[in-house]
């Protein structure tokens, strides 16, 4: 690390601050339009931030440092950072009177998609506001498909590096094509939005509302305008079934997605990781449609209208929901617990442990299970055709052991602010895997986190930011080699 | 696995519930001398065990075949089920009428070490019950030790192989140096036995209490001959500190304990697992006794003393209590979930995730760091002097995930028997790292196991198994490979 590097980390995050502040004219002139007083603090924060942005831009501007990966380390980490920051100016600075800390953890669970809220009463919040958060959400989806694809890979972390599904697309020749690609993964991610405010527009809400979800639904975020999230439009199946599916095309690999459309390539559809995730949402779907249908008096349509809606919900990491799910029951509370784990493929939206490396671990666990009858077999351990080598799998179970630690240390450092078990644990959870909403009275789908103090919102604030950078991409900052000149 | 592998297995299972038979005789004796007419369903039971087992190894009886892998873990699970139906048989047949489940529930938790128990009313229980429960707790001590030094190395599984730590004395000529240091394991277990029952006596228990809390204890079991467990001795300190010394030392490497003892040599004492168990055990004890001293009116040293004494009980994997813990606040309940994870050393009687899996965990994580900033670096992940080689590494974070998933399955399951999220979670660990006691109203520390549906008793039995065989061993079982001629 030197003083080049931080010059260049710096004028990276200052020209993403500066395109993030010119976003604030849309909530500007929404509020503007319906006569919101707010129009002037996301007019000047506007200018605020975009101002000081491009003076540090202009201050650091020069020659690129040489890549390396102890760059780009630094510079995920600071993005996230000062972009929530930057994110968090308006929020501070409108009429609800946040604090710092409500304003940053706002900011924060809407870059990284998570969708937890610190504003209770969002129904009769400024229009602007709510496009605001919206738009945070939307942008952080894109930022997150963008690390998935274009960042952790070339960091030796996570995802299509590891798995190198398309590695002669994309892998071979990465700068060549890389423009090529932002273009189709922006062209795709707005395309999709656009069908999904179209279809929840048409299946029956406002199109204010149908905007704002669309966002939100396609960055799996789970922000809503309504407290009640999406149980506002219970009585409405269509638009939870519109909200299921484009929460399903969300936690998709986005670099599929995209050789689906640039070529016209269907056969990686076939992918092992959609494979896996698709197989556990419909196990969840099921389990808890049929345990509604038998332990209470809704149809079965009924039943899995909203089982689906909330379960896919829950493991894309998303978090809406169309009711208090932890009132169906201790299986389905059980369920809601353990989706929260999942996540949904690499290179998508999602967060959590994700499709693939359950398959890998699967086939680590059958491999070390033959190799305790047969200790001298050879047998490797494989992701559709590719071979996968040792890095990887050690990374794999790496991540899920410390993932483990991370929730142990979480749940303590909760509790110690004076937090009840299930509020700690499914908080420390929800926060590291990016989905939103926990268990319990007070972090439940039926509530916010409003009542959490504020040292409970800063351990949710990291543990947000360590579950969307894949935990080791935060970590490898506390080592002393990273700092070493 | 052909059929002489299971006429082997029949074999030794059939001489190990004969032994176990013998035992039966010493709470036979007890009952008859207080005059309680149990004696005669222990007299029967062992009549029947013994007769039965004798008839079954007679008929088995014949050439060993050659040892195998496969056969060294059919012969562990099957030995495990097999004494634990054996020891079933007078808790059964005896005057307070457990169910078949109930009676295999209590057999399978002692016999694994984990002290969860489906009796109430224990204080006013026929003293001959009471020293069988102990008895065939202290006699699976000896059980898991033996598999921890001399079984599951020779499968490649979990402790002192993957380790080696004194492999110049033991790992060389295995079976050379077998008896003598079965003879010490067997000499030392016993003596440490004795001393803790005359500590135990000395300060204040009766002879009797003594006598089966020293081989609940030093087996780092936990059963109790009082419904409130230790709480019931709560206002003697000095009782509650020879427990915490006690179980510390039977959660140590009885290996080390044997080289310390057959050959004087101290420096093994220094091994990497000691220093990390007694580091986290001190963590959590001072952490809780200073949360205690701050939110309470109590001294520090009466914090001191609770805290030892209760969080040593379940970071050991005993599961002692001298009282309700889990109303000590949120941040103790806190402890009281992250501790059950931990586990004592390898080689011990404890149980859960062991502090020699903390350990290469950690150095696998700072490596894993290191070669993400330089990824052509190359450092050796070491144990002590010891390198780890890459099966171990994959054999340790694997054993860490799996464990994961098999929390979250036995969650399911107990969740859809209607058990609430905070008993299912907690009942699984607890059963899974053979701790005991779980978290909330029903398997709290204030509990016990009790109001469980059979359902879920099944589900905490098979828990139990796959905890006290390093799962990997009882999963094996489950491998095509396994079963193939």
């Amino acid at each position: 690390m030197n003083t080049l590097h931080i010059r260049a980390v710096t004028f990276v995050a200052a020209i993403f601050s500066a395109y993030l502040a010119l976003f604030m004219a849309l909530p500007a002139v929404v509020d503007l339009y319906v006569g919101n007083p707010d129009w002037q603090v996301f007019t000047l924060s506007g200018l605020l931030v975009g101002g000081l942005s491009a003076g540090i831009a202009l201050a650091t501007f020069g020659s690129p440092p040489q890549l390396s990966a102890r760059f780009g380390f630094l510079l995920v980490n600071v993005l996230w950072v000062t972009t929530a920051i930057a994110g968090a100016v308006p929020l501070y600075a409108a009429s609800i009177g946040l604090s710092v800390t409500d304003a940053i953890f706002e900011s924060v669970s809407a870059l990284t998609t998570t969708g937890s809220t610190v504003i209770a009463g969002l129904d009769s919040l400024p229009p602007g506001l709510l496009l605001w958060r919206s738009l945070l959400q939307w942008i952080g989806g894109v930022g997150v498909i963008a690390l998935g694809l274009f960042v952790l890979p070339f960091l030796n972390i996570g995802g299509v590096s590891y798995l190198k599904i398309e590695s002669s697309d994309i892998g071979d020749r990465p700068f060549a094509r890389l423009s090529t690609y932002t273009v189709a993964l922006l062209g795709i991610y707005a395309a999709l939005t656009l069908v999904c405010a179209v279809a929840y527009a048409t299946a029956g809400m406002t199109a204010f509302d149908a905007i704002n979800h669309a966002m939100t639904t396609l960055s799996t975020g789970g922000f809503s305008t309504h407290d009640a999230s999406l149980g506002f439009y219970a009585d409405r199946p269509a638009i939870l079934w519109v909200g299921t599916i484009f929460m399903f095309l969300g936690a998709l690999p986005f670099s599929i997605l995209i050789l689906l459309a640039v070529r016209g390539r269907v056969d990686p559809l076939g992918d092992p990781q959609i494979r896996v995730f698709a197989t556990y949402c419909a196990g969840f779907i099921l389990a808890v449609a049929i345990y509604l249908r038998v332990t209470s008096e809704v149809g079965f349509g009924t039943a899995l209208t909203h089982s689906a809606f909330n379960f896919i919900s829950i493991i894309t990491t998303t978090g809406f929901a169309s009711g208090d799910y932890s009132a169906w029951g201790p299986f389905a509370v059980g369920c809601a617990f353990v989706a929260t784990f999942m996540g949904g493929c690499s290179g998508s939206t999602s967060g959590g442990i994700k499709a693939y490396r359950f398959y890998i671990l699967y086939q680590l666990l059958a491999r070390g299970l033959n190799k305790l009858i047969y200790p001298n077999s050879v047998q490797s351990i494989r992701y559709g055709k590719r071979v996968i080598d040792g890095d990887i799998q050690r990374a794999t179970t790496l991540f899920v052991a410390v993932f483990l630690v991370l929730l142990c240390v979480g749940t303590l450092l909760l509790t110690l602010t004076g937090l009840d078990l299930v509020s700690a644990v499914t908080g420390t959870l929800t926060a590291l895997t990016n989905v939103g909403p926990g268990l319990g009275d007070i972090i439940g789908p039926a509530g916010n986190f409003v009542p959490l103090s504020d040292a409970a919102k800063w351990v949710l604030i990291a543990a947000m930011l360590l579950g969307r950078l894949e935990i080791l991409a935060v970590l490898v900052l506390m080592s002393p080699a990273f700092w070493r000149r």
